[in-house]
């Protein structure tokens, strides 16, 4: 592997999420691995659940790990080509994603869309220029448009829990539902949970479908062939797993068109599934996209969830590291 | 030792001071208790020393070290329960605690008083959120109303000078005195310090005299039966240790009651007491609260005060490490 | 070496260089050095380079690495001795320096000119008070008048290319171009640039020359005897090294007296020199101070100068180690 950009970057989905359960059951088996080795994580946004994860991952490998958050430890930096530097940002993507090249084995980005400019966003230009120019591995840890470790996670976790119930069905139901949310928050994790679970219905492994309001539709290269169903109770019959997230408009692009709180998942909702669990990347805020008690149940996998993200950037990692 | 919130956590006082004595005689002979075993420091507030000494205290013990200033490389948590989260805080403590629990082996957390709501700060609400959700030992680097690692390095530094002044008498007198501010400061060091000095008197080690003005009462449950002076160069007769400390006013809470330059200390204050030494667990404000003439002399522990953190904080982690 | 803030710390410059290129062949032979051992790298301003660079640096070598940024990690610090703390500094210098200098065997610190008052700046109170309450080797991570770990991996860079390139001529003609730019910034890079070729001229190595416009001239314990050319064109014949670097001028201090674009360096410029290396210490602002033609052409070396910044702060950090 030598990005780990998409879901594109995966040669073999099953082996990839055997290697994550593997570090879940053994965490320091390969710290040869990372000897010497340095990773640089790069946020231009705030991160909990994926730096702490991404760095005890890496330490867990044996890898000396280096943090630096743009525009805080360091100025902005400009990411179109060919502009005369006069504004607000001091560096050139070109200059630094080359420079922390030099430094770093592998570098771990995160850049947010900004939710302006849909084909800005869509262009995906800091992972891009930063794979064009560090010259090294580049690890996604949330890019405009897709959040690869989060959804490596997920399949960990819905693995996970299919191997511990011999009850569930052999290809279990898996809805991705919109929540509400009164702030435009970016597609990302929405598309990503979306690629990468119509792969493992393509492989047999699941049943995938997506329900959100009218309006909500996600890109057509993300949503696949997935069925869409506006109705969300429908959507819930007979789930296995209810995946909740909030993302704004892909079509009214960056718009918040509805807080419907109906939508907000309750226990009410969770009883037309199959005694469906309910999983959610966080953070998450209480009340407003899930009751507290969906939240407080046994059926809530979300820490397992967020538990499951240190696993994933370790199979993700180790890959890497082999291929270096 | 689960967990480390306060004195009582600790089920052997002078053990803990002989450990941090030891930690400071020969700091790296405990390494391999950390080995592979990660601390979480949880920056709600500024730090230096504790940020410092908490991270270099784990390395000694072999441990990894990830840091995370909430609110600035993460959102803000909400710690209120049953809330609709539609404000500004994007995550509520009940996840934030959990997950933090799953990717680390201790947790350190600092999160001062708001000086708002006496009841709310006295909850110690952030630190008991932690420790029920966290599932693993919980450090307090500094909480609404206690700083006990500052407490136990308290301990070792007069300990320590104990130990080389043979002419101290068999109880010294340490006098917990008020120093003026313009700014509301919390109660945390003080209490603290007078939660673990009571212990010390009780055991018969020292005698332990509180003195500020009228209106600057402590808590009772930090006050306890230590005798308090109004009258300050009264309670300097005679001391051997003089600790300064501003705070603000616990009954009328969070109030500057006065600012009265008399109570800073100089070197003519220091010359009532029994060539006694001056503490101050920084930062301090020099001339405002002490005098440079004060802070520069060899009566002056303040620099070894800090030092002692790293000691302090090495107990405290080797004795958790070693219940893990 | 017991710090290292200026050339004037350097007993061997050439041993330096070459240990700088032993560190880059061959970058874990010292590893035992640091073991156990602590830098804190302490930051009152941005740093992208320098931060990593020598936190790489140090892990190179077996340490570890604390880093504080000051104002944002923990408090603003008073640098004045004497004063009333009655402002917005929380702290002061004497106790900072001393308490860090008690978690840490070696501190690096950053802290640039404010370019308000030169006597200030010029008296480099910061390095100077932390060297003096520290009591353990300071590291200048870019002072207010001095960037010595850039000069040093200038040092190193232009070694490299001279051992490489066996047609060029046996000193060198390296140049020190002004470059224009709105904001008005420090002298120190172009400072210690001076102040490290002049002691390479003067040792037979390089032939060094200094243009800009008049207003910019440098201090004179920096700019030394070099020859100071106002015609950049002129300057630029036959060059082998074209060192570009804005600064703010020395004179008037801390002006923008022009911004004159056709000091910009382009190909035009480049094609006077004797096939010419492009140096620049970054972060550069592209198409205002150099073109994207230059900087992305086979003659710039500004990627290969930063990525010594590594085996500069490597040589270094192992020469106090080895004196520790």
């Amino acid at each position: 592997m030598t990005n780990f950009l998409s879901l594109a970057d995966v040669t073999d989905l099953d082996a990839l999420i055997q290697s994550g359960l593997d570090a879940k059951a053994n965490p320091f088996a390969s710290q040869h691995l990372g000897k010497n080795k340095t990773i640089g994580l790069i946020f231009f946004n705030s991160s909990l659940r994926t730096r702490l994860s991404t760095q005890k991952a890496a330490q867990n490998l044996g890898m000396n790990v280096m943090i630096m958050n743009v525009g805080q430890d360091s100025w902005g930096l400009e990411m179109e080509e060919g502009v005369l530097m006069n504004g607000d940002k001091a560096e050139h993507i070109r200059e630094a994603a080359a420079v922390i090249g030099r430094y770093c084995n592998i570098i771990g980005i995160r850049a947010f869309a900004e939710l302006q400019d849909r084909d800005k966003d869509y262009r995906e230009q800091v992972m891009h220029q930063f794979a064009k120019y560090a010259r090294v591995p580049i690890v996604n840890l949330e890019s405009a448009t897709r959040h690869p470790l989060q959804s490596l996670a997920d399949c960990i976790t819905i693995e996970e829990v299919r191997r511990a119930d011999v009850s569930l069905p052999k290809r279990p139901k898996v809805v991705l539902t919109w929540l509400p949310h009164f702030k435009p928050l970016p597609q990302a994790v929405g598309n990503s949970f979306s690629e990468w679970m119509n792969a493992r219905a393509q492989a047999g492994q699941i049943e995938f479908v997506i329900t959100h309001p009218e309006g909500y539709e996600l890109a057509t290269e993300f949503a696949g062939t997935a069925p869409v169903i506006y109705n969300q109770q429908e959507a819930f019959d007979g789930a296995d797993f209810i995946y909740g997230k909030n993302w704004s408009s892909y079509t009214q692009y960056g718009q918040v068109l509805t807080q419907d709180p109906s939508w907000a998942v309750t226990m009410e909702h969770m009883n037309r599934t199959n005694n469906g669990k309910f999983m959610h990347c966080l953070p998450v805020r209480r009340n407003l996209k899930v009751s507290d008690a969906v939240l407080d149940s046994p059926q809530s996998l979300v820490i397992e969830q967020a538990a499951n993200r240190e696993w994933s950037a370790q199979a993700v990692l180790k890959e890497i590291l082999t291929s270096l």
